[in-house]
């Protein structure tokens, strides 16, 4: 034994954060013990007071600790527009950009057989149930480019297609300031394959 | 607003976590909502057990939940030489490696009477008591290399010679598996003014 036995349980704590190993809990560990102690314990009443509280919207899935997420419960929203996302942050970055004006849904993950996630599991069935109430004109899919999204996408397509609502797909291509130089060849061939004519 | 009031404190809170910044802080707590709230919960539990349970061992100043660390608690360390270093994750790094069985002294810092940090401060009013009783043969300065240190481990050379206890400072010179070529000059120049001749 190296330390006392509370710190070393501390550090082992502070493992369960992302990108967290054994040098970096150490050292967060030590910061808050030595140099902001009062910083600590909010975060430990804080993060308790979170996972005890926080929970899914009924509505859209996201995480909230209302019944129904702002956006949901929100008037000034549009409501036959529908953009399908894999997680909360995917809400967020949609939000900071401005762009979207209508309501979301959040998969919370995306379909994938092995790990025994299927369609219930990421609240499809819920889904479904709002298309065929019929106020949703438009699904926009904005899912991420891995194959197991990429399934999801087309599950979600073929759901739209049986309730009659248009489907469509965030656009592929060059991002904003992007360089050719640096470009993958995927994005390069389906930015030449959705060209668009310019017209004088 | 772009996320629930609950989300943005957590995500605040996880701020005060050294090098993490808003998207990292953002990650850790959709993290912990989304996959794993037992491990969230350990950890708000934990680290409210520690805020409130560790402070400083009463002879070397480490941290620790009980009065006494268990390194000055143990009959098993040699109580002639005390190690002095500035931080708890230094006494860390020297245990690992095996090489002392004597006593430490945890300075929590070093002196910087721009910040207000005095001999008080670091606990040198405690060093001097532990010296002047006459036990100590040999004081170990293991601080790191800034300028602070280096005035602070002068500080520590005067008061041992006060009290006629002998003072060395660990060597200083090429690491193990270092390559000259990449050495900065600072640390050539110490190998070669502390250069050993060779015996046959």
């Amino acid at each position: 034994m190296l330390q006392s036995p509370l710190i070393e349980s501390l550090i082992e704590a502070f493992r369960v954060l992302p990108g967290v190993g054994p040098k970096s809990a150490q050292r967060m560990a030590y910061h808050l013990l030595q140099r902001n102690k009062s910083g600590g314990a909010k975060l430990a009443s804080v993060l308790s007071d979170a996972i005890e509280k926080i929970g899914h919207c009924s509505l859209c899935r996201t995480l909230t600790e209302e019944p129904t997420c702002h956006i949901c419960a929100s008037e000034r929203r549009a409501i036959g527009e529908l953009c399908i996302v894999e997680s909360p942050s995917d809400v967020q970055v949609i939000e900071q950009s401005g762009i979207f004006a209508g309501q979301y849904f959040v998969l919370m993950g995306h379909l994938s057989p092995i790990d025994g996630i299927g369609p219930q599991q990421i609240g499809l069935d819920l889904l479904e149930l709002r298309l065929q109430q019929g106020d949703i004109k438009e699904l926009i899919v904005a899912m991420n480019a891995s194959v197991e999204s990429e399934a999801t996408a087309h599950y979600i397509q073929q759901l739209a297609a049986q309730n009659s609502v248009v489907v469509s797909r965030l656009a592929q291509g060059i991002p904003m300031g992007g360089e050719l130089e640096y470009l993958d060849s995927g994005t390069l061939s389906q930015a030449f394959l959705a060209r668009k004519q310019l017209i004088d």
